[in-house]
């Protein structure tokens, strides 16, 4: 079976107060995206690397990967209007007819191998595969009067890598209405699929924040640890 | 007015996978807990500490205090059953008529000094102020068929400290069944009082496992940084 990571990276990067974009934030010494590839790369041999950014980023990518002397294979597709839009052009690019797809966060630069190979599995045996951790903290919803608690009990913080069989995101992604959905296990669970959830990684970080940057390096830099 | 804070530090630390409960495991070269002491006794002036401790772990913690030379005035109180009974043995030293009062996790050392006080000066102004943040990945929750999507829109994640007047505490905690509750936001609101969020922050990590105390070293090193 092949497969294939989308790895999306659309964002502007506005949280960070900075003006480049944070999947290209240098994180202990090159790009957050240079991460994120790699450790795909790294985790399933024969892997297809599709990167989707926007277009008018690509020359910058292409220069950073030239000074960076980055050759971790990829293809490079730019995105689309709204982030189903440009996993869709990503999905594009496959032409295979039976495919493993991991459909990843750019911007989580520290997804493990056990992690992706993990999902990977989980989606050959069911279809879908969709990392999730537990929660820390009590939640609210604000309403109209304020506040009221959220129940936690089996909550979980949904992750990436997010993996389908392609016939499934395929189907999902032929909807009219697949640009609605930021996460595509409530887009192919629309479309009529389960979803199977696998151990997600707290390591797993989004680097939405310039916080979540410095975690990432520490993270880095304390190498490996027993996730609970 | 005066202010007390009432630090909650009842865990065993199973989930850390080490011996020593998480609360007294070294962070930036001291234990945890002094860290939280300290956070709280620097952004109020003249606030009084109450830190309850399970009874047979305040030898130890006295031991400790005294090879690290913490001088940060404290009271020691024993902890009961639950995390309520330990809340409410806190609570049953502060004397006074009126008062502000935060609880807060012993295991959360990096609440900033501007959280703190703006959760207090809420509190003062409205009776209560709950920190919250927002979340930054999707929801799911596990149900009898598999799981589904909970909508995160307007959904914040509860942090302390949870600071009320004395009286709202006093009333809320003589409820009969005040162990049930293990977010003092939820038992107050039970006990008919309103609840007023405050801005929590990212730094304020809750440390329950190996790789949050990595980046809560982290944070310390990286210093103070602009938060979103």
């Amino acid at each position: 079976m092949e497969h294939y990571a989308v790895i999306v990276a659309g964002g502007s990067g506005n949280r960070m107060g900075s003006e480049i974009p944070k999947q290209f934030l240098k994180l202990a010494g090159k790009p957050v995206l240079m991460h994120t590839l790699q450790a795909f790369y790294e985790a399933v041999e024969g892997i297809s690397l599709i990167l989707v950014l926007p277009l008018n980023h690509i020359p910058f990518w292409e220069e950073l990967c030239n000074n960076f002397k980055f050759e971790t294979p990829h293809l490079c597709v730019p995105g689309g209007e709204t982030r189903g839009h440009s996993v869709k052009n990503g999905l594009s690019k496959i032409m295979a007819e039976q495919a493993l797809v991991a459909i990843h966060d750019g911007v989580r630069p520290l997804a493990d191998k056990a992690m992706i190979s993990g999902c990977f599995s989980l989606a050959s045996e069911k279809g879908s595969a969709v990392p999730c951790i537990p929660l820390s903290d009590s939640l609210r919803k604000k309403d109209n009067n304020g506040s009221h608690p959220v129940d936690r009990n089996g909550v979980y913080a949904v992750q990436t890598p997010q993996c389908f069989e392609i016939e499934i995101l395929r189907t999902a992604y032929a909807r009219a209405d697949f640009m609605n959905y930021t996460d595509d296990a409530q887009l192919a669970e629309a479309a009529g699929f389960k979803i199977h959830l696998a151990e997600g990684s707290r390591r797993n970080l989004k680097i939405t924040t310039p916080e979540d940057l410095i975690l990432a390096e520490a993270l880095i830099k304390a190498g490996k640890l027993s996730v609970e």
